[in-house]
């Protein structure tokens, strides 16, 4: 078991790494104590990982509220139905949420920590690599606006991350290796030689290896919250952490939110601001392919495909949360490893990198 | 014009108090600049005072949301529709919002702000007294749950508090009186003489005299921000200003938020808290005649309606944020200035309080 301890200004929290944390009931027990718990999780992984759980959490019968799986649910709507259920189980101030589940489980059940009775302690339980790595660790939570993706939402950072490894051998080809892709991430914004051990290890990687899972998770999560630890509030250096996402969630909801997962639509935006990144400094082309390559090997897509309409991209971009009046963000790379701020692209060169980039 | 600071651990603002503020370009370029602002109102306000607050906002031409008057827009689709109209016009993470009107708005404005891309800034311009004196100041918003008032929100503290007392002429009889149960509310709980003052002062008071205003404005803005100042998050002492508003909220329910006023529900609460009051602790039958003629001589209402039921009640405030696994948490006074937290009530007492409180 690895404990890595995010030390923020007013609150401190472990992240808790290892395998078969879900059934250790001392972890519980020393986590929670006497109080009410409350599990939220989804109909998928209620069926795979929900007996273990309770199985830890035992004596104690926490109050079960399953989702239906998949981002649709992430909205206002099952904030209501949520809260309802708490309500009427006489749930209290005094209480701790368990999100058992991926990033989407993560950001609904943490809005509802955040907002019932105007806050309540909860605990990241991710279940997925993707948010074993980024989305469980930092205190974003929030849901979708019909017009766009995490718009409504608030900062309030769990009481402890618990990263069982162990659950991510049921994760299906295509989410694991699309948490694949968030992992990349990392590498490519702030250590090559973590990117280039993924290069190494890709095939360790993609049989799922619990020792390669367990340093990647490690790495990750001490990347990660290193960076919040410095910028709780997404006000400067965590902007790094957008590397490719604000043409991810242009893609997203392109898609409407189907047919594409999180991860896929980051392995896009990372090469599409990899791109760009070409036209505004000078950045290596060899190291573009390099990037490609891994993601390629990966079967990640890395090329926008054509029933995007690029005017469309375009407009879903504007409406990024870090724009600043009329100038997007953008987070662009130097160097493997390097990645930085940059706040001038103008629409011209976005369109031309966006035009370059259909499959 | 009267400035109070209210300093927190992690951010301070100005409660600022006048005659004339919202036409004050000079105070509305120093808090704002030249960022986008938004103005949050109701129907009712906005036909008495949008045009002067945008006079004192000119050149800007603020985006303007009126929302329809009354409690019944305090709810998640609320929420939900201003996003909308925030995304719609781009508004983006630096601009304020102005949240113009009474309670409801503020709490709801506020709860936009506070989840809005995570968070951005707002001014509370409280129009009623009620706001100007208690609601506006603490950081606390929300909206309500159809099945209890106030569930589903935030701390999230605004950048000011601008209270122009001029807003209070146009108050309805009703609403006015109704916001003098909250002032009166100040001295029962911590300042003997800030009562005896009121008590002095009534007829002034009724006269909506402007300087008593100012007075009575300026002594529960202070009253009320040395509390928030010592407990934040509603932790400790803070609960004291719940003083009556246990039982209020439950009468609120059980009227469906309609034919009864906030404040009118709190002058009954505060009655129903004094008489339990009595039964746990020496407390003088004196003190209770006295309140009881202050709110009557200000024809506040001081019994239950007895088409409330008693039952109906009592399942109502077990619902009560405040409370604790089964306990619920009472304010009670020693002596009128002097109130404290009671955890120990127990149903019997309370049935014989409801039940001695009817009309």
């Amino acid at each position: 078991m690895k404990k890595i301890n995010v030390q923020l200004k007013h609150h401190q929290y472990p992240i808790v790494i290892g395998s078969n944390l879900l059934s250790d009931k001392q972890l519980w027990s020393d986590l929670i104590n006497e109080r009410q718990v409350v599990v939220v999780t989804n109909d998928i992984v209620a069926q795979h990982y929900l007996s273990t759980l309770l199985s830890g959490l035992a004596p104690k019968e926490p109050l079960v509220i399953t989702l239906a799986d998949g981002e649709a649910v992430k909205n206002l709507h099952t904030i209501e139905d949520v809260v309802t259920k708490l309500i009427q189980a006489g749930i209290d101030r005094q209480a701790v949420i368990l999100a058992l589940g991926g990033g989407v489980i993560g950001d609904t059940a943490g809005f509802v920590a955040a907002t019932y009775m105007r806050g309540i302690d909860y605990i990241q339980v991710p279940t997925t690599l993707l948010a074993q790595c980024d989305a469980a660790i930092g205190g974003k939570t929030g849901v979708n606006h019909q017009l766009a993706k995490n718009m409504i939402g608030a900062f309030h950072q769990p009481i402890a991350v618990v990263s069982d490894c162990n659950t991510l051998a049921t994760l299906s080809e295509r989410h694991y290796v699309a948490g694949l892709a968030e992992v990349a991430k990392y590498g490519l914004i702030q250590d090559a030689n973590f990117f280039a051990w993924l290069e190494q290890n890709i095939t360790d990687l993609r049989q799922r290896n619990i020792s390669a899972l367990r340093y990647a998770v490690t790495k990750c999560s001490q990347v990660k919250a290193g960076i919040v630890m410095q910028d709780e509030y997404d006000q400067g250096v965590r902007n790094l952490l957008n590397f490719g996402h604000t043409f991810a969630h242009a893609i997203e909801k392109a898609f409407q939110y189907r047919n594409i997962l999180h991860g896929e639509a980051v392995s896009i935006g990372m090469i599409l601001s990899s791109q760009l990144s070409l036209h505004v400094n000078p950045f290596e082309l060899s190291q573009i392919k390099r990037i490609k390559q891994f993601l390629k090997s990966l079967n990640l897509p890395i090329t926008l495909p054509i029933n995007i309409n690029s005017s469309e991209l375009l407009q879903y971009m504007k409406r990024d949360k870090k724009k600043i009046a009329d100038n997007l963000r953008m987070i662009l790379l130097k160097d493997i490893g390097h990645a930085y701020i940059y706040d001038n692209v103008d629409k011209l060169t976005l369109t031309d990198v966006i035009q370059a980039c259909y499959e």
